[in-house]
């Protein structure tokens, strides 16, 4: 594609902003949004800003039939000068690249996706929240828009990106979470699209979800779809266990998402010379270990929660306590030095963060 | 629900209706669609018949993110007496709110869609094709579209049906396809959700399909997620095969969806007296068979196609070439009854034709 400069057609009249102690989660949306259209003979073209709006879209587009989409979900903060940042955006572009590869969505420019996010945050910027843990969460997504009921790749797409503030995702301060292993749904399996970004993993999860939820758990842990042995994703996050001193986490094996959170662990873990391992990881070994007193803590990655620790893991009709419910300090040192980077508040060894340098009032 | 009426809005203009002999598959969409909404306190409401135009849907409503939606595709026929008749369509509806349970989307009345989709084809009636072998294809959905990102299930939806005019199938009589073994890609695996009509299986299957295509094979062979050994679907299709004067299919099994085509197949060969039975098959064990000679015949079913037989199947570097590339009489024979009952040129014995009473001209 070539680098065409983004048109801008600002709002004409800005929306109320939520109160910072309001704020939920992917509810409220911010005045302005990016989109840019991909069609066969063009390639993506058409790149613009314009005033978040309703998409009017033909009833037989692909996306409402065959689910041909994927997503990327990170977020803009703001460090102690003011100024707007991201944690590591260049993770989520190439991920949407491999996520379009699985789903024969055609690739986007990565350096350019990375100009419009950036160029839609500043605009936008006076929308990032400032209280403690508060942050504008980005989402890209593309869609595919072609009027055709076959079943075969859309030939025409919209690559879309929208803003909402999100509250702080630990109100009382972190709080470990009890999980339910899942034994009868399957989120994923070796061969399908479980390391792609995409909605139908989304779809499939919803079920156990619901189910757990009305017995008190805030999760479910997805074991492998082959043997249903081998643990694989906690909910929406990756997972991570320590046991004798080591921290452990399922290696990549094309059904798990490669997280950009579970990727700034390893890197971390390593830098503190933590042992860390990618190994694949059964559930009956994690019982052991913690019957043997060595499990010594459990908690997810993400971009939600950051760090969620794990204080109950209930697998058949066995409750596994982890830590005495407590966060453990490897959990709480990982969330502290991953939001203090995020934030701006403690040295970023591995630049890991990209400044929004356009002018937040590009208006005037 | 209540069963309130359908307002109808008709469009103020005809669009020009296609010629039968230029129709394609899902390109072409009637003047008119149904659409009804459901949000959490109201239910299913406001059913109505309005122009078919475009959706206006918010760029964060849940269908575009987690892929949550369903659909279903039958066919209105026209008999030799000009009416417009369908096929079973109590299946489809049955089958909608089976994948509605999995996919967490509350149930529909099934009565009262059956009755909004007889109305819409009694209304655009007149774009049912004429010529041998055409059908009105039609198109239940129903998409999440609630503003949200969170991952859970939507509190919003709608329910939409849109009818198209397709072409014969077999233009140039029934031809038997090539199709080449998955090994790589897997559509779904049991406790995932694959025996669902929902966008993510058919989103994952994109791209095994592409690559089959690029070697000149119509479709692919899917196998079962866990071992790969185990016979499952054939692109879009139930598959059938006759050993030894047995017609044999793959037992559902929770990833395999329950074809209505695939069901009537079933219950003709036992109207029949052929043998015919629901078992695990393995590709292996039809690899011997077709060695040993006693592997007679092998097609797909489904809406579209009908009847598709099978050629020849290549699995890793063996094909399999069955019945030397021609339709066998089963199939053959299948065929034309079902197609015979679907077009009101045959009797039916099961009571499988549910005439569209209404009539055509409303607006009259």
């Amino acid at each position: 594609m070539e680098d065409h400069s983004i048109k801008v057609n600002f709002c004409s009249s800005e929306k109320e902003k939520p109160k910072s102690d309001q704020l939920q989660f992917g509810r409220v949306f911010t005045d302005h949004m990016f989109i840019m259209d991909y069609s066969a003979p063009l390639g993506w073209h058409d790149a613009r800003i314009v005033p978040y709006q309703p998409l009017s879209i033909d009833p037989s587009a692909m996306v409402f039939h065959y689910g041909q989409s994927v997503f990327e979900g990170l977020k803009a903060y703001l460090n102690p000068d003011g100024e707007a940042q991201l944690f590591r955006p260049e993770k989520n572009l190439q991920r949407i690249n491999r996520s379009n590869d699985r789903l024969c969505i055609p690739p986007i420019d990565e350096e350019y996706a990375l100009k419009a996010i950036k160029q839609l945050v500043a605009i936008d910027k006076d929308w990032i929240p400032e209280a403690e843990g508060t942050s504008l969460y980005i989402r890209p997504f593309i869609i595919s828009t072609e009027a055709f009921l076959g079943v075969a790749p859309s030939h025409n797409y919209k690559f879309i990106v929208i803003l909402s503030p999100v509250g702080a995702y630990y109100k009382e301060g972190i709080n470990p979470v009890k999980i339910a292993v899942e034994n009868k749904y399957v989120r994923a399996v070796a061969g399908g699209t479980g390391e792609a970004k995409t909605g139908g993993n989304y779809a499939s999860s919803l079920k156990a979800q619901e189910l757990v939820a009305n017995s008190g758990y805030a999760q479910v842990l997805w074991l492998d779809g082959v043997e249903k042995k081998y643990i694989e994703e906690v909910g929406s996050m990756n997972v991570f266990f320590k046991i004798d001193g080591e921290v452990v986490t399922p290696k990549l094996n094309g059904s798990i998402l490669e997280g950009v959170t579970r990727n700034s662990v390893i890197e971390l873990l390593k830098y503190w010379d933590i042992p860390v391992s990618e190994r694949r990881i059964s559930m009956e070994d994690l019982r052991q270990a913690h019957q043997e007193g060595r499990l010594e803590e459990a908690f997810g990655s993400g971009t939600a929660a950051v760090i969620s620790p794990i204080g109950q893991l209930t697998w058949n009709d066995t409750d596994l306590i982890i830590n005495n419910h407590e966060t453990g300090p490897v959990a709480k040192r990982l969330y502290d030095t991953l939001t203090g980077i995020q934030y701006g508040k403690v040295e970023d060894p591995f630049g890991w963060i990209e400044k929004v340098r356009e002018p937040s009032k590009v208006k005037s």
